[in-house]
């Protein structure tokens, strides 16, 4: 059983019937969850504010739950859902290790319809319920898809028609540049190295966000959905 | 004085001259931070690890810092510096309360060139240690204004020729219809609850992010960060 937290996260969860306990602070007052609960018959557990924020974290909003854990893909999976899309869009994250910026890709991917979201098993961040309450429940509806080795889940793409558009600041294209009415893959770096070296030169094209300013970079999270906004509103 | 976290916030406070005592943890081997502060004669103290992290936070990364404290400017002087620009942009946050958006926000501002960011000092987030971190440094290039009544400095905006347009889901325009060639102000809403009504009464033109997908919304820096790219692309 996985753990929870937060209002959106809990409420999303149990729309999707992943609930199975609940656990709010005394007065918890979101009719919405309050509702969903009763009308399920979800188990509450209710603490005083002292005991429930002993128990949980400071950014629980009052309320937790205990829900079966999360579902990941296989990369066939994922390509099977592809197949009953026009223009599919994935996203591959390069060993990104941040759960704000997984679970922020996570809510941008379901806004932009991105059909799964896919990542190394090893030295990266993983679904957890920091990553669930960023997502603000899209965790629960975008396919997450962890593979061991990012190289050859390229070459399995390519295999099946996806360009794969790598984001680096030192890039000479733009977003304007990447193709229409093709599938995409877009390769999203590392918070602190970006994109690694072969993954990069697998890449069918790299591209960069005009940017001015004197910070170097954008977000990683804030990168990928301009891609994505992009990408959807050509 | 002020106490910032993070390798990337000190390396930008240290470049524009804000630290006054930089705390290290032993074995701290970061080039750029160890090079500008010799070369600056910077006061440095060091604690093993234990003791670092007994003291900083635990994403502080090894590298925290006792800077001058954050200039906030006053609006006369965003409009003086705005007087300067061709099309300049300001950022007006209605209300925001998590300081990891109001960084995220700062970040993509200093690199999609926004003139200031705006916001009350009541019943806001405002500049602390969490904004300087997640700003990656750009709390020292954007002007922070903050302001007693956001529906004045609206007015005012307006009377200096700003065009002020505000974000919601549930607009009938698209990003597409922000006029070129203008003065504009960005209204970004709270996280709970968007744009209140007398700011969103005050607003010339309500423009949304075109979204499919099961949440409701993206996230507060993720839709500015989007408007801004739009802007600065068109």
């Amino acid at each position: 059983m996985d753990r929870i937290i937060g209002t959106n996260a809990v409420y999303e969860s149990l729309l999707s019937n992943r609930v199975k306990k609940l656990y709010l602070v005394d007065g918890f007052d979101n009719k919405r969850i309050l509702g969903l609960a009763n009308k399920n018959k979800i188990s509450i557990v209710t603490f005083d504010r002292h005991e429930f924020y002993n128990k949980f974290d400071r950014n629980a909003q009052g309320c937790a739950a205990d829900v079966i854990p999360f579902k990941t893909f296989s990369l066939n999976e994922v390509l099977l859902s592809c197949k009953e899309k026009k223009n599919p869009v994935v996203v591959i994250l390069d060993e990104l290790s941040d759960p704000h910026n997984l679970g922020a890709i996570l809510r941008s991917s379901d806004v932009f319809d991105v059909s799964a979201v896919i990542y190394k098993n090893r030295n990266s961040v993983s679904l957890n319920d920091t990553v669930a309450k960023v997502s603000a429940g899209a965790i629960n509806y975008v396919k997450c898809c962890e593979v061991t080795n990012l190289n050859q889940t390229i070459e399995t793409l390519k295999k099946n028609q996806f360009w794969v558009i790598g984001l680096a600041g030192e890039a000479t294209s733009d977003l304007k540049q990447i193709p229409d009415g093709v599938p995409l893959a877009i390769v999203v770096g590392s918070e602190g190295y970006g994109i690694s070296r072969l993954v990069r030169e697998n890449c069918d094209l790299m591209v960069k966000i005009p940017m001015s300013g004197h910070v170097s970079c954008l977000n990683a999270s804030v990168s990928c959905a301009i891609v994505l906004y992009e990408i959807r509103t050509k």
